[in-house]
């Protein structure tokens, strides 16, 4: 692993004595979520390709796959370059091709790395074609494709599917399938719902491999994938692999969705009361947007938790209490409008751990996951996350 | 400079040949900004003490300080630490103390450092105390004083304020002064308004340090600053010290405020075209919240800017294009709504600036700054940013 070991050599570090703002990450949680998912797919027969934009961390990667490197996502090159020094080998790049980074791709493909695009224009099928030639590649491609109208890519039906797979061919372009991202899934909370937002980006990944398929393109692969529909899908006939990144760790924003509990999320920020308001409700500590993230993603949901569920250093929810503001490194905790809970008594120094709305957004401002577990309250690793683009 | 300075050695970096996405600053933009608030102290005789968590910069610092280092704001120990080793000696380090930063500033003093911490309890200047002896040297601590209720602090009129400077006098502790924050402020955006949260900050924030000397509390320094009220108070009698931070780069939200034009704003993100959506209006960038964070602070000011302002490769603004929506590492840029501009033509691969709507926010999402000119499209150098605490 390329985190540090803390069970011998140095000072044993504990929850109590670690500096705060820190990022905690408890491995029993980790294991159960990875778990959880990788024994869904498997009775399904699909293929797991878990998304590391989530986590950007070896050593998490390596927890996913303890007996060996396997099929990856990815949200950058730099992520693609990281793990590719790390062992893993087949890699997809799910966000659309540019110029720059379809040179650069190439470059990890001339490496030995198998690395999969994603486009949905011919002007990219050509860019990448010329890319590849110019690094004596063969690239392979998927096409994007929108189930949802959340983001980029083809309709199922849209007549440039097939433009762009003739593009694909005569740029000498391998097309490797149809990728699809129900990203809208993240605004549902009703079971039907994510049930039929499964159903639906299945369909309209099938649909469009059919399509590819009778008109004489090879498409092996049929990628689809986001944490809910991954947990939702009732059939995933057709459907190859799987793509879904947060259920690795969860946070708020899937406890609204109604993939998880509070208890499943492994990610939460600890931080130190630096202050108190009593006459305002107020408890301040050291955790603000710079620990947290400015991301608001339960604001549109049914319960709102402001910047963060309020737990103890334990990890035990304080009813009702959350960050109700952040500004730069001060987070105001306050108990929730409308509840009847009283504020906890925490006097300055005292500890909690705060579950955040979104677990992509808050890790992605620390530089280390400080491993924890259940059953003690030692630090086990440190293991680092890669950033940059 | 710690930056890399490219006008020797490798091959010139250009904006056209920059990975993307990736952050720019334009160097004469901040030099003018800078002057700016230093010709306004100096005409009103107040010692400005720039706030370095905006920038997070030792080569920012430099350029704010050519002619050796000054006093500084920061808001993090690792940022005392860093522009410590750097040079700078007189740190105010402006978030509330608890017992394990308490410690470590007192480490920082130790090693002769003028470090003075904040607190507005009894509690803290025990602690601070202990700290004090704890390491061999004697304290120095401001009393956070609260002129609009924004965050922490004790009112101007709180009895607690000579009850917390006699617990400093009994932990010998030397009471600096009192501080104050106008952080409402930066809800404002009438001159007005402005003026009279200026005054406000400032009347607080004196009587404050009249009920102490009154008491025969030395006090000798009010320190008051945001970067609204630094740029509209009219009067600062009585007023010592001012704090700004975000004034260096400016931003949307102070924008919006009425304290700069978009022509001010000195940082920008490159990003790419992925993908266009004409049928939705649409153009993808590779711009998400992980390159532009997911401060939405403009969404509350009367003209929200979505994710941020879009401008061409050269810094001109596109009218009405915004970045209307954001994933990680998706942005959609479309006219805002209701404006009769048609969406510009721009291909797979083309370039754009996006301008942020809170530079510290921005900033923190990236490794280092690339410093370019109005003059060419040069890289001039690469400064890079510290982070974590």
């Amino acid at each position: 692993m390329s985190g540090t070991d803390h069970q011998n050599g140095e000072a044993a570090a504990t929850i109590g004595t670690l500096a705060t703002p820190a990022l905690l990450l408890d491995k029993n949680r980790l294991d159960c979520n990875l778990a959880r998912l990788s024994s869904r797919m498997a009775e399904q027969g699909v293929v797991l390709r878990p998304h590391m934009k989530t986590a950007k961390s070896i050593d998490v990667a390596q927890r996913a796959y303890p007996s060996g490197a396997g099929p990856i996502t990815v949200s950058t090159l730099a992520e693609a370059e990281y793990f590719a020094q790390h062992g893993f080998r087949d890699i997809t790049y799910a966000v659309g091709l540019a110029p720059h980074t379809a040179a650069r791709a190439m470059r990890l493909r001339k490496a030995g790395i198998d690395i999969k695009v994603l486009l949905d224009s011919p002007e990219q099928a050509a860019m990448l074609g010329a890319a590849g030639r110019a690094a004596g590649v063969i690239p392979s491609a998927f096409i994007e494709i929108d189930c949802d109208s959340h983001r980029g890519g083809l309709t199922g039906t849209d007549p440039k599917l097939l433009v762009v797979a003739t593009a694909l061919a005569e740029a000498g372009v391998k097309l490797t399938g149809v990728l699809t991202h129900a990203g809208e899934s993240y605004s549902l909370s009703m079971p039907a719902a994510l049930v039929a937002a499964a159903e639906n980006e299945r369909t309209v990944a099938v649909a469009a491999a059919t399509t590819l398929r009778a008109a004489g393109h090879e498409c092996p692969v049929v990628s689809v994938g986001s944490t809910p529909t991954a947990h939702f899908a009732d059939d995933l006939t057709g459907v190859t692999e799987m793509r879904a990144g947060v259920y690795m760790f969860f946070d708020l924003v899937m406890h609204g969705v109604g993939v998880c509990t509070t208890d499943d999320i492994a990610i939460s920020v600890l931080a130190t009361v630096i202050g108190t308001k009593p006459e305002k409700g107020w408890i301040l500590v050291d955790a603000g947007w710079m620990a947290l993230s400015r991301d608001r993603g339960t604001a549109a949901q049914r319960v709102d938790q402001g910047y963060g569920l309020v737990c103890d250093v334990a990890g035990k929810i304080y009813p009702d209490l959350i960050v109700s503001q952040a500004s730069q490194e001060h987070g105001i905790l306050a108990i929730r409008p409308g509840s009847a809970h009283a504020l906890p008594n925490l006097p300055i120094g005292a500890k909690v751990r705060i579950v955040p709305n979104h677990a992509c957004a808050t890790a992605a401002q620390h530089e280390l996951y400080n491993v924890v577990s259940a059953s003690s309250d030692a630090i086990h690793a440190r293991w680092p996350r890669m950033r940059g683009w």
